[in-house]
């Protein structure tokens, strides 16, 4: 049961974003930005590293939306996001993609546990400022998210189903379409 | 030094602001209404929840400017936002405030973290569902705000004097106002 009264019927995140649109707006606006505004990662990586965050923070919606939005945009799909979060160095990934996944999981712990010799890596890899800087800002935006879904003790369907639903929309509509209001 | 070439002469989150401008809007519009905007929390009180937090990741940065925002707002100024930092247990806070720092040290740790028992304290102490909400998402999004700072090893004056001038700038114009345009 959630720590606060929630709207009734509306899953994870959406319950809190109802409750308060005044924070969902910002909250929306980042998701959109960083996971599909225009970027060399492509959205299927994007949502990748989301998926890989959210599992090391056991945040069973964000992980099982998140793997769903990833799956629906990774020529890949659930085999290769599920082969992901089990192992990233065993996947069939890009080496640059690794790389990046490296720096994410060491911001998911702290930002100061964030190594010279792992950006360097992404950089011999091949990855840009840019993708350094988004790969960053993802795994801490999913530090956020994910606290925000589980310290309110929100609701998550347990059927997944209900999760691709949710891609399919998120997938043709986009995040911002989620703000009430 | 940074781990990617960030615009110089910027302290802090401000570098990858304006290297990153279409990311800076939301986090800066969510630090707004998080922080600043209609709430029964005075700004002191949410920019208390912003250094505590901010402390407990270590965030250099963030744990010091958030620190003189609040002491700006406050009227125990930073003896009182040292004293909370130190042990709000002990600090000249009212028990609702004491209650909500709890939570948000908890939501620190990890969102699964939160307990019903903290929450129900919280409500005790005449914490409303929205103080509630906003105290969860306040340290949920500062477990972002620090990761995004240090992930990217950005730099931070040394020099307290810096921080002074930085809040009023913020007290005055708001988060926004630094959103590069």
């Amino acid at each position: 049961m959630p720590h606060i009264a929630l709207p009734e019927g509306l899953p994870g995140i959406l319950g809190p974003m109802h409750f308060r649109p005044e924070t969902a707006a910002p909250l929306n606006d980042l998701a959109e930005v960083l996971l599909r505004g225009p970027s060399s990662l492509s959205r299927g990586e994007r949502e990748l590293i989301a998926a890989f965050v959210s599992d090391k923070n056991e945040c069973f919606f964000c992980c099982t939306s998140h793997s769903a939005f990833a799956a629906h945009q990774l020529d890949g799909g659930k085999a290769l996001v599920e082969a992901v979060k089990r192992d990233p160095s065993k996947a069939a990934i890009s080496p640059k993609l690794r790389t990046l996944l490296t720096i994410a999981g060491q911001v998911q712990k702290s930002g100061r546990a964030v190594t010279t010799e792992a950006v360097a890596a992404a950089r011999n890899a091949g990855a840009t400022d840019v993708e350094i800087h988004d790969t960053v800002l993802i795994a801490a935006a999913f530090c956020m998210y994910n606290r925000y879904v589980d310290g309110l003790a929100t609701n998550a369907p347990k059927e997944p189903e209900a999760y691709d639903g949710i891609a399919k929309q998120i997938v043709e509509h986009g995040y911002r379409a989620t703000t009430p209001g």
